[in-house]
């Protein structure tokens, strides 16, 4: 199975258990919003975790709470972003906010972040403990975000976008039995999210005009005076091959370790792909 | 030392605690917008830390970590709650929102929120587990403050504002060693929060026009049909009772009994005193 077949499967799982998660909510009104914030999600970050899971030798079903907590933390914080940054459209409708005000939003958030880290807690109290400071990094990086110093945009994009990475590649480590990698999965985790959010704020800086750049995109661009492609194809290579060594010094099961270093490029693609500017800079 | 100079004390101490907070947040904005939510609280639920901790046998540097933790989460909720009100004035100042905008004020929550577990979690994991769970109850609870049915009036109370008088019951007992009496203490912690919110409830609706009554004292009126003064006196004579009950039960040191005993009538009459409604009811 390559590697898009197998995100298509692990997607269609992960909607699944968001559909049970959605059905056990004992509250009408609780339901119908987590639903609409959880809806149509690319469902990248809970995917990680069905390949580190199933690398590390561990049963599918025992990345089930991983993945779904995952993409319940990324719906909420998106949910809030869209809130704060004004954004009416997200994933093809309008934001949760436009539809059931902020008020609800805010709260139906407060209520998805602590039910994420209840299902986490089935890994144990070690992995509460750092999906607890992980959450605390997303919230530190949307304010470096807003007012981090350009300098710091590598910085920024770890602790915004990297840690929703970090976190299923350290479940992982939990759910197949194989702690003692928890380090070099979180490092692995870092890598592929910093690619991410490196391309994505290409993308903008490709797509937008400079006025309109904002948060980690407008300190790319501002970093590199406006020069941006050379300094994102040098990071997408140092991270990729970084990420790279990483994979090489775990004791990956064969059938997965193509589809692990293929994740890079497919992240990459996928973006550039979306906004229809393929293989610009590759 | 009687409950007024107990909690003059406390509150001076839980001062200190956030002041040290804050001085130990590595970002300069983060450590202002943070200061800012956090001045001037009337630090009671952090006052009941020290209160149970201390009369369970508890020394009192135990108390300090959940003390703080719990000013935290409180100052946070209120800051997300002034957004979600458009509410401008807070402590008799502008709203943080109103200084910060709400995309600061949401992620500097989102900060605070996940960095108070941290705090939390000197006390051991169950601690941790039963916080996370709290606080959940505290979203749920402003979710029911919105459209709950006025039937749930007792249920939106208990979740909306009990938690967070359970969170500090609860974290005192594993600050004094005596988490045998978890159970007890989450359950004192709730009839305080119970008492403390449906008292706060009948202020508004004494002092307010019934046309601008929102949330759970708009819920008290409806349900009561406007006759909220009769029900108010019977659940604070009711959890007052059950208070004392579960006091009775536990092994507290002398000196502090007759404290814990005062404490109903004192948020009470705190909350009528503040209002000018003195002595009204009771």
């Amino acid at each position: 199975m390559d590697l898009m077949e197998f995100w298509f499967r692990s997607r269609s799982v992960i909607d699944d258990l968001v559909e049970k998660f959605l059905r056990e909510s004992r509250d009408w009104e609780v339901m119908e919003m987590s639903k609409y914030i959880m809806r149509d999600g690319k469902r990248f970050r809970g995917t990680l975790m069905f390949l580190f899971n199933g690398a590390l030798g561990g049963e599918e079903k025992e990345a089930y709470p991983g993945a779904l907590a995952t993409e319940i933390l990324h719906s909420a914080s998106l949910a809030l972003d869209d809130i704060v940054d004004y954004d009416e459209i997200r994933r093809g409708m309008k934001a949760a906010w436009a539809v059931y005000t902020n008020r609800k939003v805010i709260f139906v958030s407060n209520y998805l972040i602590p039910t994420a880290l209840n299902v986490i807690s089935v890994y144990g109290d070690k992995a509460l403990r750092i999906s607890v400071d992980l959450w605390k990094d997303t919230a530190v990086g949307a304010l470096k975000d807003m007012y981090g110093k350009d300098e710091d945009y590598i910085r920024t994009v770890e602790l915004k976008t990297a840690s929703l990475f970090k976190l299923p590649a350290m479940l992982s480590s939990f759910s197949s039995g194989q702690s003692q990698y928890l380090d070099t999965l979180m490092e692995a985790g870092k890598d592929l999210g910093v690619i991410y959010q490196v391309i994505d704020d290409y993308v903008d800086c490709v797509t937008q005009e400079k006025e309109k750049l904002v948060g980690s995109a407008k300190q790319l661009y501002n970093l590199t005076s406006g020069k941006y492609e050379s300094f994102v194809r040098l990071k997408y290579s140092e991270y990729k091959t970084h990420y790279e060594g990483l994979l090489n010094s775990l004791p990956l099961k064969e059938e997965y370790r193509d589809q692990l270093i293929a994740l890079p490029d497919f992240l990459a693609f996928g973006l550039m792909g979306e906004a229809g500017i393929k293989n610009k800079i590759f």
